[in-house]
């Protein structure tokens, strides 16, 4: 153990070297010096194409961040987590969401315990409620549930649904009232699915819209309300009491994060209304990722590949935040739904065995759709006083519409990630200003301005078409991704501590603004509730 | 000049070093120190009440960064932004958007020209074209526009909207052909308005989907096509071109930027989707917080005092990412909006004289909806190991449904505040895991995980009611903040020449995608193109 700690050690000083050696010279500079480096910053997996040769790691870097990979034992923790293992030690529990999209008849174990059969029972049962909605009246499905129960299933739908859909899904998430007026406006109770969607049953948002929509369809409904009503929990006895037929309650299990479940049954609404084959297609294609990120060895391994990159960025040049960009406009909400899965499994100060992190840990994410982010925030990507890398995400053949648009949208996306690392210099800009015929004065002038320091990575990653495969690859990358870095950081990417406190303190408050007496706060505090109440 | 140019370099040594103090000490720790804390430090400006105290700064750091603002004349740029003076020097123009909500009869001068007759005018063929297509059949407007020319309607209209409007209001954005086959889809191409925003009337991603949308209505419609399509637009006479009928051109003027433009008719499908007056509305809010920045002194000056803060967290404390989060759905594009107002305003890395910045400039702003973001990053706010201050929004009083939902959702804003900035002591930790019963060993282990550092600064933002009124207040707030921001860190805010090279080399490799010569790339790029072609 400690000849293991002593070889991160040096491999993390390694990294922290390579890092401050990148600074010193340009990516563009790599492809000369490296022949081979196209062919080794490539990576291939579940259908999509990974090129991170426009990262600022030389050949060399690269093989100190594996070596990094291999001092942190991603070999045997990867082992450990697809085993089974308790992996998510501070809840006691392993992390086993590819069960949840092994092939039928896989043999996954929880600690142990076998759970593929519950699984498969479970799909099965999905099947069946999908297929018997589907040939039914229902014209609409009002997902309710946040985070984890919230955002997957959202960006599957957002990602898959036909134009027009023959069954409309709407979610609710926020306790503010206004989403669930909105998701429920224009809907006919009659022909409309509530389907509550909380691992623990008792989550304050997910019970207070469940609560809404539920009076909304007796009141309509009466009696027969209550018949639609449909729940997804790991405490089905709290659903079956709140009201939700028993055969109308899907489980799944502690061994399901959160941010990991939109594989379970949490993901049952797209599959009734995105057909349950569609929805069967996406753990096929998330099964593949699987399968490759299991069995790759490093240093052809697209999770591993990803995570190093990033990290490099992350702690050998200390840049504290990623924007990801998707070139396709259903894929608008995975820059939300990356931002939970990496910083929630990775915000962390703490390491899994609970000594304070030695190394910075999870990165900020943000970003939207390209080419929409290009007339937003790429003015701060090419010409802003930090580094911010970008991954981008394109699709090659369009799914609706035009495919003259199609094409305008990839020339973008890949001549945003050459500008990104060429920039312009300023002779060029002088020359170009010159021949358009302005004064010495005002090329001085504006020179700088249109000057663009270049040398900002990208990470790119193409896919061939925004298959309900292609989806589920691509979200089990950054899953793994995320697992990886987690690893190398020594933190446990499973757990979510850090929303604890904001939950008690909000208890305590709403008792203040409801009456209450006056707990102790700071001033500010107190003079918030205090003109509130 | 020299003189001015010293006092500024020895205003920014006072920040760095009050930065690199207050690093030493917790937020809490001011309040029992500054018995005046809170009235110094909280402001309301146009209805809205803002409490600074929860930031990093003492009152000495206050008045530090109150010198900075003097020693950088944000009163004598302030007064020049207001007198239409040529403070977007790179391209040669004021910056006016306060002329197009001015009341009416007001007297702004750009560049010495009076302008505000023109907007007068303009204000009243919108009012008029509103007043007739509210009484026609129209039953759908698709606004067609990108950056400026969305992001801002996009957030009026969700924040305003009815929860069933009469007459729907969609948009189409990216040039991916997926984003108006889903506006189009359902629409009735007779009773639709199609509302096509460009200033130059050149954008690509715009001129592409006002084709496509052009298309559609000619194939429905026939001749009468034309008579759907209404432009908005600094170049009237290429609208006409593409065919919209001179009396449903509505102009802009080269003074208005894109980020600042929801004012002028760059809102003309607002103002038709929500009804004239409550456009006038939203304008008369920024007016009022537009006298309120004009005329309050520095030290009780909304907007002056935000970029106060957030510049003694960006530069006095090194932090280069910013999170914003509204408590209020409708407010949930209000992240995007100010992503794009604070980026491409100040994400710049050349002073107005073409000197390298000597400051860092805009942080990355990232955020969502509460509690809507508990669920998803506060893991990181919390428990990450970076500070990232927090902008909190909320509002008093509902719109729409259930007023206990509202309740929950202040008590919500207000905790997290408060558990941001106290945190969770690792001793209160333990007591807490005792009292349960825990063994020694186990909460040796859980402690640490579910300790909090707590001394996260946040802004908050208290809104009576999210009036069209108060909404705009809210944006010229934001508005205001980075022109002070741009002011202190030596930068126009108005330009954004960092846009520039991605649209040259995607027009390049555009033609290479669709059969052009190969042109000159790097090795990654010359693979892609290859493998799109």
């Amino acid at each position: 153990m400690d000849r293991r700690l002593s070889e991160l050690d040096t491999a993390w000083s390694r990294l922290d070297t390579a890092g401050a050696a990148a600074k010193d010279r340009r990516i563009e500079a790599l492809f000369d010096a490296e022949p081979d480096r196209l062919a080794r910053l490539g990576v291939s997996a579940a259908g999509l194409d990974l090129d991170l040769s426009k990262q600022p790691w030389s050949l060399a870097d690269l093989d100190a961040a594996l070596d990094l990979a291999r001092a942190a034992d991603v070999e045997g923790r990867r082992a450990a987590l697809f085993a089974g293992e308790i992996v998510n030690a501070s809840e006691g529990r392993p992390a086993l969401h590819m069960a949840l999209r092994a092939p039928r008849g896989a043999d996954f174990r929880a600690a142990g315990q076998p759970v593929s059969g519950e699984v498969d029972a479970t799909r099965a049962r999905m099947k069946a409620f999908a297929e018997q909605v589907r040939s039914g009246p229902t014209r609409a499905i009002v997902h309710i549930g946040i985070g984890g129960s919230d955002l997957g299933p959202r960006l599957i739908w957002e990602a898959l649904k036909p134009l027009d859909p023959r069954i409309e899904l709407r979610f609710a998430a926020n306790v503010d009232p206004n989403e669930l007026a909105q998701a429920l406006t224009g809907l006919d109770p009659a022909t409309t699915l509530v389907v509550v969607v909380s691992k623990t049953f008792t989550t304050l948002e997910t019970l207070t819209n469940a609560e809404a929509a539920r009076g909304w369809l007796r009141a309509a409904l009466g009696d027969a309300a209550d018949g639609h009503l449909v729940a997804v929990s790991a405490a089905p006895d709290k659903a079956r009491a709140f009201g939700v037929p028993a055969d109308q309650v899907f489980a799944f299990w502690d061994w399901v994060g959160g941010r990991y479940s939109l594989w379970s049954a949490v993901g049952l609404s797209c599959a009734v209304a995105l057909g349950y084959e569609v929805f069967e297609r996406l753990l096929a294609g998330a099964a593949a990722m699987d399968a490759h990120f299991a069995k790759a060895p490093l240093e052809a391994n697209a999770p591993v590949l990803l995570a190093l990159a990033h990290v490099f960025n992350r702690n050998g040049l200390d840049r504290p935040v990623r924007a990801v960009v998707p070139y396709a406009q259903r894929l608008r909400l995975f820059p939300a739904f990356l931002q939970q899965l990496e910083t929630e499994s990775n915000g962390k100060r703490v390491t899994a065995d609970s000594r304070p992190a030695p190394h910075a840990t999870a990165a900020a994410v943000f970003g939207d759709a390209g080419t929409n982010g290009q007339h937003a925030f790429f003015q701060l990507l090419h010409q802003g006083t930090e580094v911010i890398p970008v991954d981008i995400l394109a699709v090659r053949q369009p799914t609706d519409g035009d495919p003259e648009g199609q094409k305008k949208l990839l020339a973008n996306a890949i001549a945003q990630a050459e500008a990104l690392m060429a920039g312009r210099s300023e002779s060029d800009v002088r020359a170009e200003l010159q021949a358009k015929g302005l004064k010495p004065a005002e090329i001085d002038a504006l020179a700088p301005q249109r000057t663009f320091p270049g040398d900002r990575p990208t990470a790119f990653l193409l896919i061939e078409r925004l298959t309900p495969e292609a989806l589920g690859a691509l979200i089990a990358l950054y899953e793994h991704k995320v697992f990886v870095e987690g690893v190398l950081w020594g933190i446990n990417s499973f757990d979510q501590w850090g929303v604890e406190l904001g939950k008690t303190l909000a208890a305590r408050v709403l008792g203040e603004l409801e009456g209450g007496p006056a707990g102790r706060h700071d001033p500010s505090t107190a003079a918030l509730i205090a003109k509130l109440r």
